[in-house]
């Protein structure tokens, strides 16, 4: 039977765990920013400050609102990963269009994971949940507008996909699960699936966020 | 007879009607920003987003280079006022345009607090006047830019308002009066009425910075 | 004889030689943004905004995740520069042109110099050295992607000239010489020559980076 209060019960493996899904979340954002770079005809320094961008720019404005040191500046992890997907990039450029579902499932990985600890962050750091949610969103999403500015286009997630709305979802559902006082190793799992499903039946039933009324009819 | 001493001998009014001023002045910018986001056809978040970054940018830049917390992870008021303006604009947004002068009012009085506020906390933080003045016009401004870089706009206070130079001539009042020993109540309500008839004389007679000269001829 | 050796038992005239190199790298970052704004029909204001980003945008992004006080913060002599820089553009529109090799000349002065600098202030707060790489590059290169930003174009050094690169291949100069125990003079005036050398052979040569492959062949 199944049951996953087993993998509770090993920090060591939920750690584990934590820094695999981490890793691929780094990995697969980075790729998104060096993709977009790419055709944009960028160089590859300029493909590796946009995959960068996406990487770690949510969390270090996270970061430097909590008035604490950038996390990218505490292990070169995220500089390291980035080196690989650039390398990726430039090696399987003709193969990355064929792995775009397996982009997606990282993307959307590393979306659950940084919302979850861009809260946790934020509550550590003794906020309330309401700035807890607007942390872990911008952890989630703030990396992709910085790409998307430094490319000289419109911010993708201000007009196009649900993505954003996945992370303040799961964000909300985090507090109302705190708020009843269910035990933290749930919460965290439960809000992991809420981030991945929503995210997941938004783009694949085509789901978008209504459209601001326009002034001019 | 009009006596302004009086409403300074009621701090209680004063910091209420500071209270006021500082809403619509944060409506005003929130709609602004929401506006805009609509013209491009953003949807919600995206409307929201922008909403925020006029309303909180400016002040948020400033806090985090005088090295304090945000304001706004300080009180949830300016993300309720956000809401608030985000629903306005998506209920009334057939009325939007009848409305422009009010907008113009509320945001010449937003820029005039926020001026202000931007330059008390900068010397309440022991920084020198010429500082204070920067911080001021970027309390009152910056926000704005953020917008226009998010939309994909070339900012608009750089070529075709006069906005800034408002907030700036506001600040230089602020020092000059500060330096000859007025009273502090008398000189922000000076400094107030300088920045909204600056704005004001600059749009109602078209008056606006002269360009950079060009090169090439 | 010519003997390097002798200016740096004058620590005097480093220190003086230092402030010139600071103030003509400022003053030519300064020149490029108002050109650039110029170019845009950007207002005064506007003009001055983008100069002042340049110059000191980079060491701001710096200080704020070192976290430290931006440094123009401390010094008025930034601000000042950019004034300069500004009259000089306005009254000097014509010829400045003609002086593009100068403008070369001093930018190149400029990012070797903040390069330097940008690793120095690192080190100095502790952090280890690939972080005081990534901190020079930033100190020399992120002003005029800020530039870029606020102009609406996209940043020029992620797709066409050899800039940061110059930058990185100065800090990895510096790391190796301080790991094989060379003294720190020594060190600094070939770092400031290696950044110097490859910004003039890329652009004499018309060397840049490859470009990212795209996908769609």
């Amino acid at each position: 039977m199944y049951s996953p209060e087993l993998f509770f019960r090993r920090p060591e493996f939920i750690h584990s765990l934590q820094q695999v899904i981490e890793f691929l979340g780094t990995f697969a954002f980075a790729i998104s920013g060096i993709r977009h770079a790419a055709a944009k005809k960028f160089d590859w320094f300029g493909g590796f400050v946009c995959g960068i961008a996406v990487a770690i720019g949510g969390g270090t404005i996270r970061d430097v609102m909590l008035g604490v040191t950038p996390f990218w500046m505490t292990s070169s992890i995220y500089m390291i990963c980035t080196i690989f997907a650039q390398v990726f990039v430039i090696v399987f450029s003709k193969s990355l269009k064929r792995l775009d579902n397996t982009w997606f499932a990282f993307d959307t990985l590393g979306l659950a994971l940084f919302t979850i600890a861009g809260m946790q962050k934020t509550l550590a750091c003794g906020f309330p949940f309401w700035i807890a949610i607007i942390m872990g969103c911008m952890t989630g999403c703030a990396g992709g507008v910085i790409r998307d500015v430094l490319l000289n286009n419109i911010p993708v997630i201000f007009h196009k996909e649900i993505y954003a709305l996945a992370s303040i979802v799961g964000g909300v559902t985090y507090w109302v699960m705190y708020s009843l006082g269910i035990d933290v190793s749930v919460t965290v799992v439960t809000v992991f699936s809420v981030v991945c499903v929503i995210r997941y039946l938004a783009v694949r039933f085509h789901i978008s966020l209504p459209q601001l009324p326009t002034e001019d009819e």
